[in-house]
């Protein structure tokens, strides 16, 4: 038998934003029960947690990141995208070998646990690394490469389609490509073909910067957007990194093509990219999901913060504080990330869904009073609040504690030592 | 003897960022000893406190709030200022009682301690339930006045500022008013008065919205700020909260009556108001100070997340990743909030200043690994690192604890309970 929560409050985020009081139990890897307190208690659980009002809620999804960017963390910043990437990020990537990528994309799982998040759409270099490093963690990761004119191919990326999609219930792979400005023609029409045979969605990098669109306007006379859809790469859906400077058009595209914007609010203020239309992309009921893109730009992995960002920035923006409302937001962070990445059974709690979720420490005074549970995670929530992460009915993250297979400090150590030589 | 922190890194904030590896001790409310290990120690310390490489930095100055606010927390969301203001807070606060002052703003210090904040700039009413508080719970407290035609009068203002400036060594009392558009010009004639009387300077919230300024220039052909200067109540300086719309020729006025601009970024973004001029207010070297406002419309009163703000939506509003640095923002936090408020013994860390600080851990994933310590804190920090929160020499906040003589779950269930009164 698994694991007993009692005394707890449950969002289920199933259809609304009710909060249910009572138990949720855990069998392997999946939820065997939600409801009220049972008189006869079902005997032999492996631990029974007293939650004491404490709130269970799906994990949060971060739905694009760049894991092991974590070493850049406050090595790169105060630059604009271009600079940043071409100066700083790539002659440091260059130097990566697959066993940096592991360990650093451990550091980011760390941080990950310590937010609440229990799933991540990874696109870096690299598969395999991710993929045992979610396997040996136990850290759901959903992947998707970073194709672009100077890594990857299109023949290795047909290979890992096949691989990582049956390679362990934690692992998944998205088709996808780093974007248009680092990608040939030649290359999106051979994604859109493969897109075509395995009838998947596709992602990527989209209208990040006004320079991103202006530039794809000059050599192909289309947005990102229109480009993809010409090149047939958007027959069956997928996604858009950031999408800061989605004009009407690229809207009706993402609309009819059933595709999920993924707002990254941090980074996009951090490099100064822009603010995203949050209003307009709901109002016209286009699903939205959050990240945190990587730690080079963010620089954290906290979905508290962008939370905020996402329906603060709207504001903001439209200089309208009634625009985007917390249960939208937390809607976004925890359902439309998984579906986004495809991840259909770890959207919300119910009986027989995967049991990733996270516990919330309302016994603290950021929580207080309790007017509204959800406005207090969205407007006034934080880490500090996390007190559980559960991943595949596995608690990794505990009252501070990790529980993924190696001490934290071990991966700090080894993180700076590695970090070290490379700046060298 | 009081305590002595060893195996810390150390950012003193004296002149510069530099972080020195060793020892700090304290004796009573004050800074004994920094530096070195010493080979021999003094005996009979209080406590000894092995850091482990963790992080003492100054504590940080919550330069704006509302402390009893907390009560309103995800209660009225949503809301332009003026209507939330009208319609929702005005109203309850009508029904506040001192105790009532008292208790809210108890749970206020629990949060503040939590963010490594150790003095609040509060401006509320009832100021002897905030100085009962501050001396109880042992919390540092600048009281400043929301007077206005509705509330408070000029006597009991200079009453006050000769009780509360002779009160207590944690409290203390500087002259203010709510805002120019909620204060009629004989009121705030006779604040210049005062102001004169006692050679003192006044804050005030000065030019949040466009809205505020607009009125303003409507009923005196002048901005907040050089209405304030017309009527004498700058000549000893004093500081505007928010100051999201200041002119070039405002922005001259504080210049030259040596203000300080106190940022409130959260709540000016969750509210629409706008985003402050901060690289220029900056290159004109005017001193920035940062606060939370009140929970009602941050709704958090975290450090981390509004020095955060500061910077990113610089960044955005100047479409320049390189503006306002992370050295400058952690600079606003902990030093000019202490000189703004008149803590001239507590903005930096030296022998003889006042034991207020905090211990960050850096033992945590979003601080690893070590590529700035300074960029961390700022661009990646979160409530989750604060480790002890220390003011006037006593540890008022250790590893999620709080020891402020009264149990947190007393104080939130009290909350609870008066807010259900309030609502009905």
């Amino acid at each position: 038998m698994g694991i007993r929560f009692y005394n707890a409050r449950i969002l289920t985020m199933q259809d609304n934003m009710e909060i249910i009081e009572g138990e949720l139990w855990t069998e392997k890897e999946r939820i065997s029960y939600i409801g009220p307190k049972r008189k006869e208690i079902q005997q032999g659980f492996e631990r029974e947690i007293d939650l004491k009002g404490n709130l269970i809620l799906p994990g949060f999804k971060d739905a694009h990141t760049h894991s092991a960017m974590t070493f850049l963390r406050s090595y790169a910043d105060d630059l604009p995208l271009w600079d940043w990437l071409s100066k700083q990020v790539f002659p440091m990537e260059a130097k990566l070998r697959g066993e940096d990528i592991y360990s650093f994309s451990k550091l980011a799982i760390l941080e990950y646990l310590s937010s609440g998040i229990t799933a991540c759409f990874d696109m870096y270099f690299h598969p395999e690394e991710m993929a045992r490093l979610a396997v040996d963690t136990g850290f759901r990761t959903v992947l998707v490469p970073g194709l672009n004119d100077f890594n990857f191919s299109l023949e290795e990326m047909r290979d890992c389609y096949q691989k990582y999609n049956a390679f362990h219930t934690l692992v998944s792979y998205q088709l996808g490509f780093h974007a248009e400005y680092t990608t040939s023609k030649a290359l999106m029409e051979g994604l859109a073909k493969i897109s075509e045979e395995f009838k998947a969605p596709v992602f990527t990098h989209n209208s990040e910067t006004k320079g991103e669109v202006a530039g794809c306007l000059e050599r192909y006379g289309m947005t990102p957007t229109a480009l993809m859809d010409a090149l047939g790469m958007l027959n069956y859906g997928g996604g858009g990194y950031h999408c800061v400077y989605l004009s009407d058009e690229d809207m009706d595209i993402f609309k009819k093509r059933g595709m999920t914007v993924v707002s990254n609010p941090g980074s996009n203020m951090k490099l100064a990219s822009g603010v995203p239309r949050t209003a307009e992309l709901l109002k016209r009921g286009i699903p939205m999901a959050i990240g945190t893109d990587g730690a080079a730009s963010n620089n954290c992995l906290d979905m508290f913060r962008e939370m905020f960002l996402v329906t603060g920035l709207a504001k903001l923006r439209e200089e309208d504080a009634s625009v985007v409302s917390a249960e939208e937001v937390l809607k976004m962070a925890c359902v439309n990330g998984a579906h986004c990445m495809g991840l259909k059974d770890a959207d919300c709690l119910s009986e027989g869904k995967l049991a990733d979720l996270c516990v919330l420490d309302l016994h603290q005074p950021n929580m207080q009073p309790v007017n509204s549970i959800v406005k207090n995670i969205v407007y006034s929530g934080s880490k500090q609040n996390v007190e559980l992460t559960m991943v595949n009915g596995k608690i990794l993250y505990e009252k501070g504690k990790f529980f993924i297979g190696e001490d934290p400090e071990e991966i700090y150590v080894k993180a700076n030592r590695r970090m070290q030589e490379l700046k060298g």
